[in-house]
């Protein structure tokens, strides 16, 4: 079971002033908050400037459930790679004798998780997940590819931790390219510089960096040097907390990869090749409270204009 | 396990329609769906215009994640009256021998449950739930008690079935209120009110009726028995398929139920009683493209407006 990761100093100072304030609401679980108005109102305006930087692209927008069929982490390696992050979603079976006794159970502080069995759902650990194979069985890509504008989608990371900018359960705002290999490259570096300026914008300071997936187990360091020496993960990363900074949004080629599983060619028949981009909206919102004050209305103007125009 | 519900010959058409119309995505799953532009459009509409009633409260807003702490649902008798319906989270415990050995039984389409273990998370399964204990952390309600907006919040219900409004996972759009027993009474049935008249300027014509939960088991029937006597819950049914009207919103009074469990008092000492309604939004998305057609910029005009003033 994923172990609770303590905060730093400066991480847990910051949970702390941000559950005082009343910005975010404990709930008793390490990396589950409720979100004030406040914190609200931050994390609605990103998503309307992603919104808004992404209209070029003419995207085709959806919207996706925070839950997945299991199937599709069976089929796209997740478990492989990612099993320490995952949540899967069990349910309730028996009958009426098995269900007193689970209630009894709960009420004693008891385990009661034997009545419980899989379902075919899990919890949706990246935004992007369930559009490939919503777009492997609609047929070819038309010429040009296309760019899909996935909203704000709630995703999940068994990773307890008491950074407030490690949540459990938070928003990725992301964004979708499949195409040929050049136009979906061309797309992720245009976004990559695109992305830098309007967290610039915001008064961060963000620096790009190529980086890694948090890999599981013996074939992690391999997995990962790959994944470095081909330059498929770019993160922006800015300065919250010490001791170092953290990713506030990332950008991903698949190559083949999401393509290949879900059967996604383009308009001339070659299996496609995909990238995304996430931000991750309570992390900019939280970089943004800390290094601006917790009064938004206070907020340097330039800021507040790129926010609330 | 929740058994699979099969759809009328009505809804099945309906879904069928809203598929091979792209407005919602099929997932493999039955009752969990991608939402279109269009559909999500819709949604979005009706969220805002619920905001908009909402504004003459005055309330406190607030946004809480998909997921609630287990020892909410173990606390607030969830598990005794809906075990059929709630959705547990479990995640993987093991080291790299287990990680591989769940990956191969996941790709071989064998059962790889037993190296899952319950997490402290469940699924949200009513959008006010995590709103209580958040409120009892706070100490005594302010005089005349408070109104809280949570927004659009997904949750879940174990319901597989084949009517397209019939979802797993969801929108409701809940406002909460807690007080007095008078005040919390009069809220209940302006709402009441209200709603009925929102759903009826959307050219729907809503049906207001005492209803039950669908409680689990053996006392089912008593427990239903005395919520209806004591008229603790309202529906707005519409018409959407044959054979019955759909429920798209309901209004439930709880009493001191959630004060009793979460320690809530009103200003002067006394344990505050609580009421909330939900706006079921996909199915009145659903209900409204029944009623109206595929095409919301073919919607009558006086719909629209309402929608999209």
């Amino acid at each position: 079971m994923a172990e609770f990761r303590p905060g730093s100093a400066d991480q847990d100072e910051l949970r702390q002033d941000l559950l005082s304030h009343g910005i975010l609401v404990a709930s008793g679980v390490a990396g589950l908050y409720g979100h004030s108005a406040t914190f609200d109102d931050i994390v609605t305006a990103l998503d309307r400037m992603v919104t808004a930087a992404a209209a070029g692209d003419r995207p085709e927008r959806f919207r996706f459930p925070p839950l997945l069929p299991r199937a599709y982490l069976e089929r796209n390696n997740y478990l492989e790679s990612f099993p320490h992050l995952a949540g899967t979603v069990f349910s309730f079976d028996g009958g009426n004798d098995e269900a007193s006794e689970q209630a009894a159970r709960a009420t004693r502080g008891e385990d009661w998780s034997e009545f419980q069995r899989i379902t075919d759902l899990v919890l949706t650990p990246a935004a992007c997940y369930p559009a490939y194979p919503a777009m492997g069985a609609r047929g070819p890509l038309p010429e040009g590819g296309v760019t899909l504008d996935l909203g704000a989608a709630w995703v999940f990371r068994h990773e307890p931790a008491g950074d407030p900018a490690r949540m459990q359960s938070f928003h990725q705002r992301e964004v979708v390219r499949l195409g040929a290999p050049d136009e979906v490259c061309a797309w992720r570096d245009t976004w990559r510089d695109r992305a830098a300026a309007l967290l610039g914008s915001l008064g961060l300071n963000p620096k790009v960096d190529v980086a890694t997936d948090p890999f599981f187990g013996r074939g992690a360091r391999m997995l990962a040097a790959s994944q470095r020496q081909q330059q498929l993960k770019f993160e922006i990363l800015v300065e919250i907390t010490d001791p170092e900074p953290t990713a506030v949004a990332s950008f991903n080629y698949h190559q083949e990869h999401f393509a290949h599983t879900y059967g996604i060619t383009t308009f001339d028949g070659a299996t496609a090749h995909t990238a995304c981009l996430g931000f991750g909206l309570e992390r900019i919102t939280i970089a943004l409270l800390r290094t601006h004050g917790f009064d938004p209305t206070a907020w340097p103007a330039p800021v507040r204009e790129v926010l609330w125009p």
